[in-house]
């Protein structure tokens, strides 16, 4: 506006090679940001940065962020999205798991003060455990096992929710937190365990579907672009410190009614294969999003079978 | 029984100099173990120790137990008992309460895990919040705000539990869980903050009693001789790895109950100053003992007024 040419903010992103991750690399370069993405590859992947081969506002750091951190340089934005996200990575590494959403939190949040950069956790729905209030608010305290399998990831990110607010309030740090409820599409590794990515490489290979319990439980899903545009605004915006924002989708599907979308959408009308209900899996979980349609100006805007039949797409190619 | 001297256990306890911490080196003692007290003296005080100078089975290493930790020789049990414990204490703590509470306890299950020691985890009450069942078994989750000022503590702990039980799960580390409701005693603090040091202390020295609330908000108090009895068993008994036990007191008094026993016994009535509520203050919390009853064979001996009178003895010769 002035004509000044503003000089480019610098956003380090941790887990920069997962799934969001790699899209809010993506997001923050076309928005004119220098990026340093880490990542220990414990659970992300590299083709998932393959596009930032040679970008210039993109650099790679390989490290364990529950390990100490040397960064060097200006920071404005801290974003500590490394994890094991679903059940079955996390229950694959619990300690890992407990490490970075502990330790790892420390030593994000210790590097964003230092620099008095912005700080935004992503937390998740999980937090709300296995809620008896319909839909979330942020307000909810949730219903969690502390001692259950699921706690590793569960506590470790209320535990990672806690830490960043006690920097907010004794150090003063800008720090914001966004709950990230189901999210989907292109870069979710097929063998992560969660139900859209399975449900559509089994349905394009021709092999059973999986269905844990009768199917009837609920759940609801959001775009991953839709997601990176919450997560965009939570960060950029200014005056929100201290905010725990939901993000995603309020449509609510039973997993049997995903399973016809997701086969009328190839074409195919799948085998099912039902298997026990894991523990403490939740039945039900729904965001409460008005905070963020209020703070951020925020709601989802593809539809459930658009952004199937786009993650479909990526799956067939990348498959 | 078979007339072979058993060599001497050894345990190492976290949080020595502490409340809690210093009682149980004297039990360990009592019983014939060698003892390692590690504490930071952040809230611990040394005078609590000073019946150990001179005596070959306690030996005292100051440390910071979320700071890698150096102890050599063989260990048979580790009772991890470090971190602020009182809302006055980790409110003016907040960071080093989470640390504690996370990297303190990767630190001790490293330690006990390498050693192939037994491993205990002070827990607390607190990690059921302001509890929305009464009393509470060991099976309710709790009702605990992830972001709220208290969650420095509550979500440490859980967290701490998580993680203690990622432990049991994964490396297969004997560990146990003792969540610890309200005690008191010989050796808390006057300044902690908590009510039984303030009302004697306020009562021995004539100044008004504050009360936050209407003191209608009900506790219940174990003394401190108790809790130690069933933290011994806990930790010694066979077959109860993986355990998660509560030991307190079942019996529930109001504030004003408590000033009213505290005011006889001294002998003089006192002025009260009513105080607003903290936030998120628990209304009432009460301990469901049957698993300690159960698998420990342990109930409370000793009634309130009894502990009281012990309480104030030693708060008046101690003042």
């Amino acid at each position: 506006m002035s004509g000044v040419r503003q000089p480019a903010r610098t956003v380090l992103i941790t887990g920069a090679a997962g799934f969001l991750g790699s899209h809010l690399c993506d997001r923050f370069v076309a928005q004119g940001w220098h990026v340093i993405g880490v990542d220990n590859l414990l659970t992300g992947m590299p083709r998932n940065l393959a596009q930032m081969n040679g970008n210039g506002h993109f650099r790679f750091v390989r490290q364990d962020v529950a390990k100490p951190l040397a960064i060097d340089g200006y920071l404005d934005l801290v974003l500590h999205f490394a994890s094991p996200a679903s059940p079955r990575d996390y229950l694959r590494h619990p300690i890992a798991t407990l490490e970075v959403d502990s330790v790892g939190t420390f030593n994000t949040l210790e590097l964003a003060d230092a620099r008095r950069a912005r700080y935004l956790l992503a937390s998740t729905s999980e937090v709300y455990g296995d809620p008896q209030v319909h839909p979330q608010p942020e307000t909810y305290w949730g219903h969690v096992n502390p001692t259950g399998p699921r706690s590793v990831y569960d506590e470790g990110k209320r535990f990672a929710e806690a830490l960043t607010m006690a920097y907010h309030r004794s150090r003063g740090l800008d720090a914001r937190i966004v709950r990230i409820f189901n999210t989907y599409g292109p870069r979710m590794r097929a063998d992560d365990g969660r139900v859209i990515p399975q449900f559509i490489t089994c349905a394009l290979s021709g092999t059973p579907l999986p269905v844990q319990g009768d199917g009837r439980q609920t759940r609801s899903f959001c775009f991953v672009d839709d997601l990176v545009e919450g997560i965009y605004r939570l960060a950029t915006y200014e005056g929100l410190a201290g905010e725990v924002v939901n993000l995603g989708n309020t449509e609510e599907v039973s997993l049997l009614e995903l399973i016809e979308s997701v086969a009328s959408l190839i074409g195919r009308t799948p085998q099912l294969a039902y298997l026990p209900l894991p523990q403490d899996d939740p039945s039900r979980r729904r965001p409460d999003i008005r905070r963020a349609e209020l703070a951020l100006g925020w709601t989802p805007q593809v539809p459930l079978r658009e952004g199937l039949r786009r993650t479909i797409d990526w799956f067939a190619r990348a498959g």
